[in-house]
């Protein structure tokens, strides 16, 4: 999930200015209903040393009621707790009904530094997913709120502020030897990120990798998720404590309602960083894709032989060019070993059992592969955007998919996921193209184009999938589509690369 | 929680008779209503070779509505089976809304025959546990309800049986080589089953032990289990199907309503085989006494030189004598290695905080012994009995508490777990007698009286909490207590048992 995190993320001073202000006074208002509806906050933040944790906690603690909230601050165990159960510091230290626990890192530590340092063995770290997990099953069944941080900032970053702290003679104490030590194994915690991140962003205990170089960026990025997270726990009622007289009162509660005017920056997701101007020509389209195509049947016969399951599946906006896409990967292929399958919105059957149950029925033999044009994605994308399933559900549905496809992975399976990207231009001028084109017209319906005036929601339903949803186990490639050659050798190409590093 | 389980339970054939017949029009009536309400059940039956499976899921398919069930008979995979996911089979499976699916055994082959049989590697099955719990949960959030049945009998039943259908010409090619194989790995199985039950046994889809000696008695057993899990998934609404003319509605519905009387056996409870009738004399009660006292002090050292925490608990029926037994327990121990814990009704913070925070807040270092006069078991027995927390509340409690416990384990803690049980005139004896004492009066209160009153209700969860918590890890010792003497020696003697075996 780490990948998917845009670093360059910034706000420019004006904007913060004109957004921090009224989210802190909104992030006071929602604290002090939390505190009368008795609702106990746990917030959590990790993320590496010097990623601004501090400073968010503190900027956190500066506007809310100093009654409602208490900061943790955990290092290494006291004697008292090392002599105790793992979790014992931690329960003790959870808030009551009403209060805030702030955690400056948190029991995540077992499966991070623990378990990067070797200072438990591999069992302890690997059964702590699942302690964790039922840990926060269990406050959330009784009422807690919770909300996890991880701060995200790069190894060069990094390397800057330790060496900057080093340089100020106020700060230099706070980069010590441990901390450079940490720093070098930065490959390594990044993979025991990547699987904290995945088996542990639960519904009922998310997470959210917050971009954290640039500090305004970072803190309204915190205010606002957790902002969001307390109205959406008071269901969705906007805030609404005692009111004194003239404090701005009534700016505030349009800061919080849903219409609030975000910053473009604020609003960017992972298709914003998407370069559309990529090409082929067309000599160098039939050239690459006459490779990869060749290099996929072998790869396929090869996959058969050794019973190695492959599923691709493509989502993309409409017109984005799925179909063309998806005939160029089975183009060289031999149709014994796969099978594209068509989703459509569930019919008979399909609608009468759990959304996942028509995609497990087709998973394929090992030795096949599957093509999905469209898939189990539908839930939060179309079902999402559309109302078909309640918000509950599609919030469930991210760490269910994660689940479903870690079996494929625990089966051995190859999985590629594509987003096909195009430009709302594009996709306008295919639009009209097809209506232009007799041989095309089936493939435009008024479906279509009211989709396209949904083409926000849906961006944002996307960035959500993505961010969520890319796992080391099943990542997704997007695909940038504006020019159809580039993007059919891609997708080809793609498929064939992750088959051969399974095969490897 | 097999240990807990009576296998002498029977049911005579009047009994039978007058209980089976309205038992099944009631759950054809649920049945009706599933279907119309659209909900999917998910029913698995799991249990020995020969404990009669067949024999139950023929009863249930005689009256319930053919178009709404399907019975799936899952033996080894087939060609297609193998080559998918291990769920695959099973996901096929799944019951339709509105539908029944009815499984003769199911997903847990994996962790019982193939993890006893060495089929699959042991991390495949130790994340099955988890594998299966999420399947289980994303079902049940989609609305499924899942009842699992576990049909137990004896290693010597079990023998009788096989003999009995080698004899019979027709019945003998039930009994295979594999069969007897298996029942020679009786005790293997158990231990497979134990886990399985330990690690599986969820709020959302709780495993029913069902003792299956007796054909009658189990199948009552059954139905009448699966039954009430229907109507508590309908909302507790008496079933109401449409209204045929004249067929014994009104007698069936009175059937289904909760003040349906029940056979003896049907309410029998793991109380009812507490042999009360033991005794100490003065003499022997001196001379063991001293003797485990004495013993306990020697475990008391070795466990805090080795650093084992040690945590007893205390339930039991009012004036059962927990504190004279704890006096006993410590007597002969140095206080600086235990404490005592008396547990009242939660107050200020513990009140404000989720259940279990301040038992966790009072675990024992490693090296202590924690000793709880009761303990977290107020959750499904005091609050259970008078409505302090919801329905969903306390049936959550037996998997958080069994979580809770396996935390404890995992830290190495020795945990003993005492019910203290009296006859009704035992305390009745001991509530008068401390009335008439003026020295005993203050422990003699209008609650004990009204508590006395519920005494039924209290049995009930009594044998809930038993059965559904006595784990491998942390097993309950019922203490017969009429005779003080023996229930003083008996658990003095438990707590030092547990610890030797520990420290072995």
């Amino acid at each position: 999930m780490l990948e998917t995190v845009d670093l360059d993320l910034k706000l420019d001073r004006a904007t913060y200015d004109q957004t921090f202000r009224p989210l802190r006074d909104r992030l006071a208002l929602l604290q002090r209903e939390i505190f009368e509806r008795q609702i106990p906050v746990v917030v959590l933040f990790e993320g590496w040393d010097a990623a601004g944790k501090g400073d968010c906690i503190e900027k956190l603690v500066g506007r809310i009621d100093p009654r409602g909230y208490e900061v943790h601050f955990l290092q290494r165990a006291s004697q008292e707790e090392a002599l105790r159960p793992f979790l014992w510091r931690f329960w003790r230290r959870l808030p009551a009904r009403g209060d805030m626990g702030i955690f400056d890192r948190s029991w995540y530590q077992r499966v991070l530094s623990e378990r990067v340092n070797g200072r438990v063995p591999r069992d302890v770290w690997q059964r702590s997913y699942e302690e964790f997990n039922q840990l926060e099953r269990m406050l959330a069944d009784d009422g807690t709120l919770i909300v996890k941080f991880w701060l995200h900032i790069s190894r060069g970053e990094q390397r800057r502020r330790f060496r900057r702290m080093e340089r100020n003679e106020h700060e230099s104490f706070r980069v010590t030897r441990k901390d450079w030590k940490a720093h070098r194994k930065y490959r390594k915690y990044c993979e025991a990120i990547e699987e904290m991140l995945e088996r542990t962003s639960t519904p009922w205990a998310p997470w959210t990798v917050v971009p954290a170089t640039d500090r305004r960026y970072s803190r309204v990025k915190v205010f606002e998720t957790l902002a969001d997270a307390l109205q959406r726990r008071l269901g969705e009622r906007p805030a609404a404590g005692p009111k004194p007289e003239g404090d701005g009162q009534v700016e505030v509660r349009t800061a919080s309602s849903r219409k609030r005017s975000r910053s473009p920056a604020l609003g960017r997701t992972v298709l914003d960083e998407v370069d559309l101007s990529k090409k082929l020509t067309a000599p160098q389209y039939d050239a690459e894709l006459a490779r990869w195509q060749k290099r996929l049947r072998e790869l396929e016969y090869t996959c058969y032989e050794q019973r190695v399951p492959v599923v691709v599946l493509y989502e993309g906006w409409d017109a984005a060019g799925k179909g063309g896409s998806i005939r160029r990967v089975i183009g060289g292929m031999d149709p014994r070993g796969y099978a594209v399958i068509p989703v459509a919105a569930p019919q008979g059957a399909e609608a009468a059992h759990h959304y996942l149950w028509r995609f497990w029925n087709a998973i394929p033999k090992a030795g096949h592969i599957a093509i999905f044009d469209r898939s189990w994605y539908g839930r939060v994308l179309v079902e999402r955007v559309e109302g078909f399933c309640t918000e509950d559900a599609w919030r469930r549905a991210y760490h269910e998919i994660n689940e479903f496809e870690r079996s494929l992975h625990h089966f051995g399976a190859v999985v590629v996921k594509f987003w096909l990207h195009v430009s709302k231009q594009t996709q306008l001028r295919r639009f009209e193209e097809r209506e232009r084109t007799a041989s095309k017209r089936y493939k435009i319906t008024d479906e279509d184009w009211r989709n396209r005036k949904k083409w926000d929601l849906y961006r944002a339903a996307v960035h959500d999938m993505i961010t969520q949803t890319s796992t080391t186990y099943a990542p997704w490639t997007i695909v940038e589509a504006d020019d159809k050659n580039w993007a059919r050798v891609r997708s080809v190409r793609a498929v064939a690369e992750a088959m051969a590093a399974r095969l490897k």
